[in-house]
């Protein structure tokens, strides 16, 4: 098989990877990231007795060499890395869609363009404790938290081959978690992917057109036809989008114009914190813990001084399943008006 | 609610619905369609006991009432209307994503566009039986099913509201299906939505540079080089894509260039039958009924005569959830190789 080689051995994990690849449709003109050594990845979830007779979570306290190597943690002066003490613990992900090792895989071909998957792939670990959802975290560790991702965001972005760093969150087996312990994940690429290039090149038409950042207007917009607001205070807006592809879907933006997230000061990411542990706690509340994934779209790479973008966190309930009309035509029907959305989050009642 | 009035009575059917919108995101560009009645559907699927003690399934021969009136059926000559003798019956969609009376709902906004969400959502009902799934129907029976999806999209074809005639299917709940009984569903639309329209014009860019159809192209790189085919014969070729976005994604190509699905002659037809016949068999033996999607991309309606574009069917399994990075990135993580997926269905062994 040309895409398969034998397993390898490196800081200790033995583990039998495919070379991962970029390619592009050229029906369609996307790019996909064809990564085989995924499909091995453990799904853990269930109740406590079914864990305790299953292996051990890789991302609680005390497992911590069932996981490579930490990268980062906030941790207990006295403690060493990759043991117990810490708070939020940041690790490569052992299963990554992208890594910094494949080698150049890529043959030119007029007809099917491919290139080596080079990128990074972390994973946060949000808390020691198992049995937690962000949610429920307490105030000081939320903010841990989304410290963490504007660290390692700062982090990544200084690195020269980086182009575009995506944040996101896959909660519960309906989302796609394959690990139910709380985590979030980071994957830096070489290029802006299609989703945030798409946000990119219309903010940019906009601002060049208007003078005007598309998102400020929009802020403006919604807070003074509150139909679409859940809540904000002096920092933060949290909306029902008036084009929501998923139901309840949400946004949640920073009032001040902000490129990029990494550059947001702590008074920002601290009241960030306080907002997204609200829209969580609500979300949660009124759907019964549905699982939901979450991303935050922000400046790409050394593009942080431009004025046109406005970072944002885009969270996006799955309590339906994208099927074949969707995926067949790119378009999403949802089936809850954002309007009848943001009345039922604003009032916390379904 | 700006959005919701009251329920009508038409044809004997009483439901509250909402006025349904297509809408267009201001960040993305992406429409979306609106559609609030369709939270009130039910969901079917379990046992038999189960099912005997729900509901009656709408779709069962015998509750031809349980539907709206009937558009179209393949029925035994004595046989009446919206009673049973039928092989494969044609009704409205109980719960339309679009629908051909709805208001003109559209405000002209500059930030935000939306306009009425008028098209036609039609259910094709393939068996009279419950318990059976497409790939197990008979060689007879799966032929009258596919003559019906060109029957319903050569009469939509002939309604100058319509451009574009989506046939797809939801096969089981983790692919998004809400009833168990076999159907196929299909969407005519005012409008070329956004995946088909992005092929077309990548198609048409094609042909203008090189003269040829890339579709052809491909199948001809495909059957040259033959490590993606599945399988073929002298009408069809069944292969997973150099760019697969889902594990075991798999295309379904006439050989001969054939723009338009509802043009193609019966014998194709035929043809189409027997191998998407087939390979829903060997999906279903080597993925264990695995739920999934297909749908046909073909011209759009009133250019059937042009020669770039090349009708085809993609079908999705949906083995893994799209999940926080594919929505985040629009691009997809695909866990197996499409040379592997092709090696395996093309063995029946995995």
């Amino acid at each position: 098989m040309l895409l398969l080689r034998q397993g390898f051995s490196r800081s200790g994990w033995r583990r039998s990877i495919a070379v991962r690849q970029f390619r592009q449709d050229p029906t369609t003109g996307r790019w996909v990231i064809i990564a085989p050594g995924r499909a091995h990845r453990p799904r853990r979830f269930g109740s406590s007795e079914e864990r305790a007779e299953a292996e051990p979570c890789p991302f609680c306290s005390g497992n911590e060499a069932l996981t490579p190597p930490e990268i980062w943690a906030a941790r207990a002066a006295e403690s060493a890395a990759d043991g117990p003490g810490w708070r939020v613990r940041v690790v490569p992900n052992k299963y990554p869609a992208l890594t910094e090792a494949e080698p150049a895989a890529g043959l030119t071909d007029n007809l099917y363009p491919s290139q080596a998957a080079l990128g990074a792939h972390e994973v946060i670990i949000e808390s020691p404790a198992h049995d937690v959802s962000l949610g429920t975290l307490s105030e000081d560790q939320f903010s841990r938290v989304v410290l963490s991702y504007r660290q390692r965001l700062r982090e990544l972005s200084r690195d020269a081959r980086w182009r575009y760093a995506l944040l996101y969150k896959n909660q519960g087996d309906g989302a796609g978690a394959t690990l139910e312990h709380v985590h979030s994940q980071l994957v830096a690429m070489p290029a802006v992917p299609q989703a945030p290039r798409q946000e990119l090149e219309r903010a940019k038409a906009y601002f060049q057109a208007t003078g005007e950042c598309i998102y400020c207007v929009l802020i403006e917009r919604e807070t003074g036809r509150p139909e679409r607001v859940i809540f904000q205070d002096e920092h933060f807006l949290a909306l029902c989008p008036f084009a929501a592809r998923f139901a309840y879907e949400t946004w949640l933006v920073p009032k001040n114009h902000l490129p990029a997230f990494a550059d947001s000061p702590e008074g920002t990411v601290q009241a960030f914190a306080r907002s997204l542990k609200e829209i969580l706690k609500r979300i949660d509340a009124v759907l019964g813990d549905p699982p939901f994934n979450f991303f935050i779209h922000s400046m790409p790479i050394a593009d942080g001084a431009d004025k046109y973008y406005h970072w944002q966190l885009r969270i996006l309930p799955q309590l339906a399943r994208a099927a074949g009309f969707e995926w067949g035509s790119g378009a999403h029907i949802n089936s809850v008006a954002p309007e009848e959305a943001a009345r039922v989050l604003r009032d916390g009642l379904r």
